[in-house]
This record gives C-alpha cells, structure tokens and sequence, in this order.
C-alpha cells in the first residue's frame, strides 16, 4: 500500500521509513506542505486533523504524528503546546533569543528552577486516515528535566530530558538508542505491528 | 475476537451487535460502567477517553462510541455537549421540564426560533483501542432542524432532526430505515468493513 506521510521534516521522514518500509508499504512525500491549525487539545486529535487535512488534498492514506512534553510539575504543559511554548501566556512569554527549540527550552528550565518533582513525558500519537477510518497508535518515554541542557543530537526538548534508566540526556543518545526508547518509535512501532496484522 | 462494549445502553448495545457479530466478533458487556470525564473538545477524543478507561480496567479490547448534533447557526454546537447541553452556559442554561431529551430539545428550538439556515448534521465517531493503539471510524448524517419534534422512535435530538432526502424526522424513521441513513450506523458499518481486513 502506498502512504502519504503528512511532513516534509526529513527527520522524521527517515525514521517513518524505516520502521514502516520493511512491513510492505511505500512511503511517500506530499508535493506541498499544507498548513494545518492545530486546534486539537491532545495529541490524538491533532494527529488526526493533520492526517484528515492530507488526506483530503491527495486522496491518499496518510499518516501524520503529533507528540510533545508532558511536564508533571507544570500540569502537564507545554503538553500539545510544545513546538510554540514560548510564545503561549502560560508561565510568561518568553522573548526569542537563539532558536526557537532553545527560547523554548529556556522558558522550560525557568518554570522549574528550584522544583523537585522534575517528572515529565514524551508522548506521541500517529494517526493513518483514509476515506472516514483509520488507525492510531501512541508511544510514551518517561524520564526527567535535567537542570541544564546537554548534548547536541535530537532536537525540541532532547537536551533537557533524560530518558528513564539513563545517565544520558535523549540528544547525547545515538540515533539509534533514541529510536529504540523514544516516543515516537515506540508509536510507529505500535502502528506497523497493527498494520502488519492487516490487508488494506 | 472478543470484544468489549463501553456501553451500558441496551439500544446502542443491540445495534453494535447486529453490525460487528456478523464479522466474527463476539461482543460481551461490562460488567459494571465506569464514570468517564469527557474532557475533550471533539467526538474522537472522547470515544478514545471512554475506550481507554474501560479497557484499562477489564483488560480486554474496546469498543465505545461519542456522537452528537453539530448545528451550523450555532457555531457547530451543541456538538460535544450535545446530551448536556440544557445545563451548559451557551446559550443559557434551560430549566429542566420532563426529560432530559426533552429539555435540551427546548433549548435548542429556542436558540432556533426564526433563524433561516437550519442546517445541521449528527456525527459519530467509533474508536476500539487495545494496548497502546487502535482503529477508529466516523459517520455523518447530514440534515436540517424541524420547528417543532415529531415522532415517538430513536432518542436525543432525533424528533427535530430531518435527514437529507426524507420528509420524516429520525424519530419517524423505522430501525432499519435509521440504521441506514444514522451517524452510528455509518460509523459502525466503516469501522465492520475496516475490521474484516484484519487479523487481531
């Protein structure tokens, strides 16, 4: 079956691959990029708008993923609010200085200086929707909030978060330790172990 | 495969079982209901919270359904809210006078009265979810609101509801012809035709 991935981060794309491939499908790229609101107040639903938005452009099966940072001591945030933390009322905008993975993360560390409960999660959903139906599948990492970032692999909140059972933070993991305990490969591994059951 | 139905409603029960027995699925009840918040904003999350919460709990496959009245004049409500929506802020609270139903019926012919585009459909939206991931299926009746109710079947906001292409309310429709043509139906029937490809 051919599947449309609803991205163009070629990150994501090669991880897509290569956990979808070896089950039979063909993975293929959108022409264009479609601007999808977010309106969604869960990964779940956000998924799912950007798989259905895809899909109603290019008639073809398409998979999509939201995932974020669920923070224990904040409530949960910036839960589905992650990529555009800083720019939220929630805690304080935060003024952009680097990039916005780095304004982001320097919002984070400052809502929990002096905490305890450094807890959090990453969370992913990845939705497959064609003509009404579909698939979806999650993935959890749980670890914690470092006191400073460390490492230069990843990207969003890698530097701060170690994963549990690690004295690494997720961007001093290998490309493929990361893969092996992150959220998102945990949610597409779901996703092809539920696609390999069936004849679509 | 066994199949577990968030559902306590003998309506909604029978209904699922004439549409997925015949595919192979032996569907059982719980054996008591579990409260769920329907925190979510849209009728896939909410049917993903009901199928979670269950399926945490008994161990077993699960099916749960959400659905509602989306009215274009009212900004695509009650949606959600649909079955308590007397008691919701929008609109103003109703003074509960007979049912339920009845009530929230009152409440929306009220917010009804004299509008021109009486445009509305009913949506339904069906998860299964099993360890960490799942299927899901949407079905839509499109119609408008009557002014007044009509007719003794179905339930909820079926009375003033006249589906597109008939002249009789839902709550006029014989079963089978509701089945037919209703959200449920076409949501249950997606989520048959996906199943039957698969082997869980």
């Amino acid at each position: 079956m051919k599947l449309l991935v609803a991205t163009t981060n070629p990150g994501k794309l090669k991880e897509i691959k290569r956990i979808l491939e070896p089950i039979g499908l063909e993975v293929v790229e959108p022409t264009e990029n479609i601007e999808v609101e977010e309106t969604g107040t869960t990964f779940l639903e956000n998924a799912y708008l950007k798989a259905n938005a895809y899909y109603d452009k290019f008639k073809l099966p398409t998979l999509a993923d939201d995932s974020g940072l669920v923070v224990d001591a904040l409530g949960g945030y910036p839960g589905v609010y992650s990529s555009r933390f800083h720019e939220i009322e929630f805690g304080g905008k935060e003024p952009i200085i680097g990039s916005r993975d780095e304004t982001n993360i320097r919002k984070l560390l400052r809502l929990m200086k002096g905490r305890e409960d450094r807890s959090a999660r990453f969370v992913a959903f990845v939705v497959l929707y064609f003509n009404g139906k579909g698939f979806f599948a999650e993935g959890e990492c749980k670890g914690t909030i470092t006191e400073s970032p460390r490492g230069q692999g990843g990207f969003g909140y890698d530097p701060i978060f170690k994963p549990e059972g690690f004295k690494k933070t997720m961007a001093e993991l290998s490309p493929a330790e990361k893969d092996a305990v992150s959220h998102r490969g945990k949610a597409l591994r779901n996703m092809s172990e539920l696609l390999s059951k069936c004849k679509l």
